[in-house]
């Protein structure tokens, strides 16, 4: 399997090796085009370098936080971060257009997963892997709130990084409304709705899976169209967040085989 | 949520709290019939106290190994393993007639999910707590090669533990041939098959999931009555353990909610 990861140095080992340190290094991460999923801005500097680094990210509607000099110091691994700290996505990020135009390359209605908030890079993982089997087009996540293509997502994702396109929108509530104009339904998952089994799934379609504690919020649960429910028997309330999110592709699944190709 | 969690000292933390050492203790535990998942003896120990212990395993059926005694020595916290270690349940196990009761009491047709050598807990654990969503009347597991109920099952269980019981039985193969004469259909998670969709996974059922590296084996996989497949569109061919687990189990519930009760 080819992985193709990005920004890591061969010696550095996990998660930790995306981090871009020291006022040079990040500037020339924004001007190579890399894709940095977050950037930490020690409280207090406010000196020529580090406005410039402020603007790129500005540019690059990257989420920029700031961080007081102790956390700085603890999260750097060279010890001279001078400042400023970037971490930088394990894998390159494709755009919303990108993913509709692999559905229309295969003459097939759009199949969307859209993710609000998913914190776990398993349970991302996990998703993607399962998108890719089910057939779906791209995964759609948020800029905020939301881990990135870190690789540990990558690693549980079994491969499927390299082949299901995931894309990252700064408001998902925005993107839903841009693709209802291009014919797309959204169904959410929402453990109060009708059963999922009762609800036309077929067609070009965008399945939106919440957080792990918080489900859906309710701004983006208000842009959807309908609402379906995996049925729930159990002693707890909630599945898996990526289980959940087999079960719903899956009925998406089963009701295209069997509606056929509208 | 209330866990039943057993042998589990309270300064000692993670998976390490089920280590029982020295002969008293383990023959303690034995007789006091806690759960023993795996009894570890030093090789080369054929003392009376040690025969006792081996005695006391053969009775309870225990999986038992024999290890040299640097291991012993690794494995042990305290430094006073005297050749014998033993690694109990974090949780009880129950029976399989235990499971089959519980369906009766709901007057249901047994659901009984049976799961060939996963070795991954957090996979264990998302599969026990689907089986309590989906409304499985227990699950079953071999006690060779596969990981137990250990505090890693509990925690990824989201509690379901505490309701859903597990069964743990020596040979998988004579277990599906017993239940059989009790009435239950038993469908295997193969890839290759016919589409889940066209199986009849109606009335008392039992669903073998396969070990996330080699599927069902071939010994189990002849005692099913059928086969099911979920179809797979993608690059890369299996889904996650759990995954494709909550997708079976969710057909069975449709199926099962279309066509009633028989």
């Amino acid at each position: 399997m080819e992985y193709r990861e990005k920004n890591r140095s061969k010696d550095a080992g996990g998660e930790d090796a995306r981090i871009i340190e020291g006022r040079n290094a990040v500037l020339e991460a924004f001007r190579s085009e890399k894709t940095i999923d977050r950037l930490l801005i020690q409280d207090g500097c406010q000196d020529g370098p580090i406005q410039t680094i402020k603007r790129e990210a500005r540019k690059h509607d990257t989420v920029t936080d700031f961080v007081a000099k102790e956390r700085m110091d603890q999260i750097s691994q060279t010890g001279r971060h001078q400042g400023v700290i970037a971490y930088a996505a394990a894998y390159e990020y494709a755009s919303v257009e990108d993913i509709l135009a692999r559905a229309r390359e295969k003459d097939e209605d759009p199949f969307l997963i859209l993710l609000d908030d998913i914190e776990d890079p398993h349970n991302l993982g996990a998703i993607i892997r399962t998108a890719n089997l089910a057939g779906a087009h791209g995964v759609i996540i948020p800029k905020r709130r939301a881990v990135g293509l870190t690789a540990t997502v990558a690693r549980t994702s079994a491969g499927t990084l390299n082949y299901t396109p995931v894309a990252r929108v700064t408001n998902l509530g925005n993107t839903i409304e841009e693709l209802k104009k291009e014919g797309v339904w959204f169904v959410c998952a929402d453990m109060d709705a009708e059963p999922m089994y009762r609800q036309n799934l077929t067609g070009p379609i965008g399945l939106v899976i919440g957080s792990e504690s918080e489900g859906v919020s309710r701004l983006v649960r208000e842009k959807c169209d309908f609402a379906a429910a995996i049925p729930m028997k159990g002693d707890i309330d909630s599945l898996n967040a990526s289980v959940a999110a087999g079960v719903l592709m899956y009925e998406i699944v089963r009701q295209r085989l069997g509606a056929g190709k509208r």
